[in-house]
């Protein structure tokens, strides 16, 4: 049922699509805002730098969402969902840059850069308990449960990245649940909580978590897979990184298990020395293209989307579910 | 009314009065391995290696502010409030180490030294989100409440105080609000939520925040003081490093306030330069013997126990009043 948009066709079609959603996406940066207040003024400058240009792309699913059912429904809940998982979001990249060492991000210095890695970590740990605290806010036991639920299994996932680095090893099973626990949880819980808001009957509630877990694995493979073939200046971050620190994503899990056991030994050999020359990098991406590593992961991710979009036939044809089809499609078209 | 122990009489005390506690500090240790349960053996291995031998001092408070009333209250709920005051707090101490490039912690190496910075930075946010989820699991929305706020408090403190390294011209007044922030306000949240728990009274909540607010400045002050004047095999740490690190802590500002023009402008060099040479160093712990700012120090953490002490005056005494007393001797009398 759901309309593929040809790449072209989703370009010309979301501003007007999102532009449904300017005021409550306002309302959104006004509260961030208003969590960078206290005595400290470092709180203020890193909390600004980072969350200024981010795409909002989970405070925009938690509105639209929230909405699915056809009534409008801006209400303050759904913009406290919002921030509440944008902040969480937020503290991750903050600790995420720390420990890339990642030098940009959204083409301007990254945090750490400029306050250092002292001052990343403990903003970031501000930013969480911010966050932690607007969900409280709301006064909803089961709401606090799967937001909390999302924040322990993503620092799961990231550990379980961490003790798989350079790991050969690695089963695509394991990939998915590491990229399952650090981003989809998290997006999956934003939806859940905005049908919990909206006060949804529970298999809609189930099915708008399924949906938000599916879109969420489909943006990590498309960002593990642009770092490899993304163009750095667009994506406002270094790129080519995943595989110089280590991290097995699934386009390289994938050149793992088709080449041949010479070209194995050959990458075994380079992590096992700490050093991934630039030669064997090139290398490594000409054995992707001669083994469609980059199609398959792609079309994981691919497969992925559709498979949300299909669940979304659960709701009436409204605006709202347009704009959340659209959205799924931005998480594969998109070049950043 | 509140009697002050000699040191001798502390310590030989202590064991017996504490031992009437050791059944929940067992409970208190059961929790807090079961939230090292995961798909990650990252956080295995480091939560078992920052949480074994900590002195447990906030949960022994929890446990015995919340039987001040008399009663024996050893429930589940004070367990909960206990872990989870404690999985903030170790959280914070592997966000410090990483912080400070601690190479000691406990006496042995830290764990940013045996598992690296991203370990350390990761596992402790799944710890933090443990600590949150436990005190969810209480279902008190005011207890949720006075739990992040002080989580908030203590990153707002910690950025406060890394604003403000190597400024000469902090005032007491802001070290004081540095302190209160990132150290009294989770261990005045941990005596005021026994309270809570414990049901009493609204005056009775508000004196045991105050007593640990109280206790939570004195704790704080004698750490810093013992920087410069403890043994670093005693206290299991690299010591004599807050001001290498530019800590602008109370003996350091007592001796500004009290020494010459030109002895300041020394420190002024020194700290601009970034350079401070051990016999600098070394000048600087003379001049706060000539000056008495280890004494001026040592006296202001006592005044604050002697206050929170008077203060439980409110309470019939009892086995667990006396158990309290000691605690707060300990903070002054302690060695690590």
């Amino acid at each position: 049922m759901a309309t593929a948009l040809t790449e072209a066709g989703f370009f010309q079609n979301r501003q007007k699509v999102w532009d449904h959603y300017l005021l409550p996406l306002q309302k959104v940066e006004d509260r961030l805002k208003k969590t960078l207040i206290s005595q400290s003024n470092l709180i203020a400058h890193i909390g600004k730098h980072i969350l200024i240009g981010g795409k909002r792309i989970r405070p925009l699913l938690a509105i639209i969402a929230a909405n699915l059912n056809g009534e409008r429904n801006f209400g303050e809940e759904v913009i406290l969902i919002a921030c509440a998982v944008e902040l969480i979001h937020t503290t991750s990249l903050l600790h995420d840059d720390v420990i890339d060492d990642a030098v940009k991000r959204r083409n301007k210095d990254s945090a750490r850069i400029i306050w250092g890695n002292k001052a990343s970590i403990l903003v970031g740990d501000h930013l969480y308990a911010q966050g932690v605290s607007i969900m409280e806010s709301l006064r909803d036991h089961e709401m606090n449960d799967v937001f909390l639920e999302a924040c322990r299994l993503m620092t799961e996932g990231e550990t379980l990245q961490l003790s798989n680095l350079r790991n050969l090893n690695l089963t695509e099973k394991i990939y998915f649940r590491i990229i399952r626990y650090k981003t989809a949880a998290l997006v999956s819980a934003t939806c859940r909580l905005s049908a919990i808001a909206a006060k949804m009957e529970t298999e809609k509630q189930e099915t708008l978590a399924q949906f938000g877990l599916k879109l969420g694995l489909a943006f990590q493979i498309v960002d593990d897979t642009l770092d490899y073939i993304g163009n750095g200046q667009i994506m406002g971050k270094s790129i080519r990184k995943d595989l110089r620190n280590g991290e097995m994503s699934l386009p390289f899990l994938h050149l793992l298990s088709s080449c041949g056991k010479k070209e194995r030994e050959k990458f075994q050999e380079a992590f096992r020395t700490s050093i991934l020359s630039p030669s064997v990098f090139r290398e490594i991406l000409g054995l992707m293209k001669k083994y469609g590593s980059i199609e398959y992961s792609m079309n994981k991710a691919r497969e992925s989307v559709e498979s949300a979009k299909d669940s979304l036939s659960l709701y009436p044809n409204s605006i709202h579910r347009q704009a959340l089809l659209h959205l799924a499609d931005y998480v594969i078209y998109r070049d950043h």
